[in-house]
């Protein structure tokens, strides 16, 4: 059976163009009957459409197929410890229209996926489009959520999200699939498509108000067995001291010696005006010393973590986001001084350790991505 | 498309006992043209056999094809630091014959690779086969290698292997395609196909001389960008003292702390007898004091280790293999204490924590099921 085959006929189309039904049976081998009944099916949930073209042979014009990226939309929002962001996306999870809010999770689900609801009838009407566009509706959550059944688990910096259904919350109002996930699984998931898709093995670490990870195996987002795969941040760090106690209850973990939130506090004890990551990445923007200083050695804290994982992993590339990847090279530069140091050669011999290129918008051209690759397989056709 | 049609023909019975012609095009949706001609293949090459049964609903009877284990022949080496053995083993990867000796990796490639040769044909006609019955040869090397050329890289415990052309020096031998790969690796590969099968995401670990890793992720082996995935010996452990050099030529490397050859060090230190990881178990298993507090202890400093690769890639099991595995409860014990005090609760939550249910198996059962999994594939009919 070819590679082709097992795609199967709609990523056929959404990869390679457009196609005719002869092209479509020599590709995949199944019969010409079951390519009939697939085609159907597609033509009439729209996403794919015909196009009519001359056949080179000098025969009468056979119909070609094509993938429709506007057949229907996706819905993403990133919803993040102090600020939130809603996309509305194609089906190659282009992003057609958007907004951002300084909404922060503390106040609660309801309050918080209000502003989902409400927002989204405003881009879609915007559009000129509605909610019976939407293919489904992607969330990620700064906690461990529960792939499966899109509910929080004990989140430590989201007071009334526990247990909180948030898939049938959204589905009511919003009446499409809901898909919940951590917002750095899905940044993780965003950047890999968007900007490294040939790229096997992609570590991605969101440095912000706290630190986090998402890790893309085989080119696919690796969950693990609880769905609780990519945190870095309580990861002890061999260079805290012993009586570092971390808002975990554990000792030692690396977002209590490097987190964002940290380093702002550090900051205000110097006197200087630093609520959180943002008002740290400010300062190490403009220059300031201590925040400089500061920044840099919580990127050879983080590095040290890194290092380990990338013995373990061997990835090919590290990608850096959150607010305090966008401050500039020094976070970077102590990343990479530690990793570079600190792994094996062979598995730091071509790696790339770079800041996203997606910044802001990996979360929600993640939470597309997540949801048009649900909505494809969904299809049975794919 | 279904599930089964892209697993393959060979693949459905393989898994799933013997079908006709008809069920074969139901289930895969293919042509009857199609699935006539890849059986036919098939046949030919001896990887299925027909088999005449009864239809139920009275008809004439109809053909079954079922898969043929003895069709061809794996045969697999994992070698050691300090010992090597060989098996033979069938198409389901189950071992018909083995042998083993204390040959140690240092005494270099032509000797080592000589004994593999030797015995492999003493093995082959102890069951009335010979070369031309395997489908392929499979090696473990106690160090990093090269998947894609099964070169060894720099491999420090392994003088005269560097860049040794494994694959071309057994195939001109042997006449198979040769896999060279590192042998926890192999462990990992074995232990999850023979053991765990239905677990998505597992870690082993190898407690020998050395301390190494393993890890499967979606039911398959990662390995990494390089190849070079897997290794936990040259993670910084917390707990190591500042000033710790390991061979590597870092400092504070699990491996300085805790591997089999630095815990016989200390025994001897004590006056004790040990020369490697195999006496350290043998004082274990004999209760000998000093040795299971130095047991106990290292099983910590590996459980360290783990903890933060639990949080980050939140396994199902964690299996552990290698000489003090086999040495009684007290290691898995340290690890197990460490894990889940340091890992984050979601991960850990329904985390299994054994020893290897192969044992000094493990390796060459994951050689014979890389050289099958390999073989299945380059039919080109999977």
């Amino acid at each position: 059976m070819t590679t082709d085959a097992k795609a199967g006929l709609l990523a056929i189309l959404r990869d390679g163009g457009a196609r005719t039904r002869a092209e479509l049976v020599e590709m995949t081998g199944l019969a010409r009957s079951t390519v009939a009944g697939r085609l159907d099916v597609l033509l009439s949930e729209r996403w794919i459409v015909p196009q009519r073209e001359a056949v080179a042979s000098g025969g009468r014009p056979a119909t070609a197929f094509a993938f429709n990226p506007g057949a229907k939309l996706a819905l993403s929002a990133d919803l993040g410890v102090t600020h939130a962001r809603l996309a509305v996306a194609d089906l190659n999870a282009a992003i057609i229209a958007e907004s951002s809010a300084e909404i922060a999770v503390v106040q609660g689900p309801r309050s918080v996926l209000g502003w989902v609801i409400e927002t989204a009838s405003e881009l879609l009407s915007g559009l000129g489009r509605d909610l019976t566009d939407l293919c489904g509706v992607g969330v990620g959550l700064p906690g461990p959520a529960e792939h499966e059944t899109g509910r929080p688990v004990s989140p430590p910096v989201m007071p009334g999200w526990n247990g909180f259904d948030v898939v049938r919350h959204l589905h009511d109002a919003l009446g499409a699939p809901v898909l919940v996930d951590n917002e750095v699984n899905m940044m993780a998931l965003g950047e890999h498509r968007a900007t490294a898709p040939a790229v096997d093995q992609l570590m991605f670490v969101k440095h912000g108000t706290g630190i986090g990870g998402g890790v893309i195996t085989d080119g696919q987002l690796h969950r693990g067995a609880q769905g609780a795969a990519g945190d870095i941040g309580h990861v002890r760090a061999a260079s805290a001291p012993d009586d570092l106690v971390c808002a975990c209850g554990n000792i030692g973990c690396l977002e209590a010696l490097a987190g964002g939130a940290v380093l702002a506090g550090r900051l205000r004890e110097l006197g200087e005006n630093a609520r959180g990551a943002r008002d740290v990445a400010r300062l190490v923007r403009a220059g300031h010393d201590d925040a400089v200083r500061l920044d840099r050695q919580a990127g050879r804290d983080v590095g040290e973590v890194l290092a380990g994982l990338v013995n373990f992993l061997n990835p090919t590339a590290i990608v850096l986001g959150g607010d305090l990847s966008r401050a500039g090279e020094h976070l970077l530069a102590g990343i990479r001084e530690t990793v570079y140091r600190r792994s094996l050669p062979l598995a730091t011999q071509h790696l790339q350790i770079r800041a996203s290129g997606l910044g802001e918008r990996a979360g929600v051209v993640g939470g597309a991505v997540m949801v048009v690759e649900n909505a494809l397989a969904g299809t049975s056709l794919g």
